[in-house]
């Protein structure tokens, strides 16, 4: 039998080498990414080209408006990125965002008759986002099972977080060994149009880092430096 | 203190009962509307007609293309409307469709700095739909205290279902009591533009049976009978 899955790409780094690792594993992939208000297109466009790089069955850009809400420095206009690590929770988080990502990725599921959802989160690197942890995921995998006809039916969600336990290091090297294209990827909560990153925020840190650590020749498009 | 809540308003008869209660029980009221690709705009031109009569502190109307990934009747025209009730869950469930309307309202709630939200969901009228369960409501109130800021810092959210025990009739005795006025509201799945009610959908024969259980005269404006 055909094993489907649907994978949330936002188009960075995780979630790209998510998508590989799910391909790898005989899943045939649906992707879902957002269009939640974010700053810049550059992750979309990426979410788009690394669909077509890995010939996806559907990939489908669904329209948030979280903007419409604030409250990060993500959909704010008014809240400024930071340059460098917060203590605690960051400005950038987005209230309830991989909730609601896995509610869309959930109706969808449902919708198509799979069962099979990945997101690329990742709790070791986890610059303080609540919605990245273990716990966190294994309680919505619960409300899945509740929510949905197919739950009630006796069908099984399954939420996969291949990512959760490793390092940044350790996902490049994992991207790597699956053949993944970190060029394609952008991580940068401020790319430019072209997905050029700023070599400065908690995202672009957490990544070169990452490739530093896995001794891999950082492929990303710099803005500085 | 002030007491501040989120309203889920669909512009039924059941939000409005809801919205009414919370304001009775001393919370001054957010409401939050979806424009979720349903067939026709009857249903949020009563919402926002509501949310004047209540002076709610802020109506948000979000749209959420749910349209896009199909899968229901009532967002899908290759779907029909049934006009009989059917065994099981229905085609007019809408997959997830709770969870993500839960799920905006808690993104809503940590903007505000508020943790209370109501939702007019039953299980006693209950047609077959998984997330208007007690155990979904409590799946999810787990879930939003571990998904965000707000639950990671030690605030506890509260998902309000004054209704869920009630009968259709009840909630039209309660409302009454409260000083509803039913004839602006809109619980048809086929509703015309003007609002007026088929008659015959699951939805129009539960509230036609509501009021007369109740013994109250229907205000409803019925398209047909």
């Amino acid at each position: 039998m055909d094993k489907k899955a649907i994978i949330l790409l936002s188009g960075g780094l995780d979630s790209v080498t998510t998508l590989a690792l799910a391909q790898q594993q005989g899943y045939q992939c649906y992707a879902l990414s957002f269009d939640y208000g974010q700053r810049h297109d550059a992750e979309l466009l990426a979410a788009a080209r690394i669909a077509a790089t890995y010939q996806v069955i559907d990939h489908k850009i669904i329209k948030l408006g979280l903007g419409s809400i604030g409250g990060s420095a993500l959909t704010d206009s008014h809240i400024a990125v930071p340059d460098s690590l917060q203590a605690g929770i960051p400005v950038t988080y987005v209230p309830a965002r991989n909730t609601l990502f896995l509610s869309f990725a959930l109706g969808w599921a449902e919708v198509l008759g799979l069962t099979d959802i990945f997101i690329g989160v990742n709790a070791v690197d986890y610059s303080g986002y609540p919605d990245c942890r273990p716990e966190f995921i294994q309680a919505f995998q619960t409300l899945a099972n509740l929510a949905t006809k197919a739950g009630v039916e006796g069908q099984e969600f399954i939420i996969h977080t291949p990512l959760i336990s490793l390092s940044k290091a350790e996902i490049i090297k994992l991207g790597i060994d699956l053949g993944v294209n970190y060029q394609d990827t952008v991580s940068c909560y401020s790319a430019d149009e072209q997905g050029s990153a700023c070599g400065i925020c908690d995202a672009c840190r957490l990544r070169k880092a990452g490739f530093n650590q896995a001794g891999i020749t950082d492929p990303t498009n710099y803005q500085k430096n």
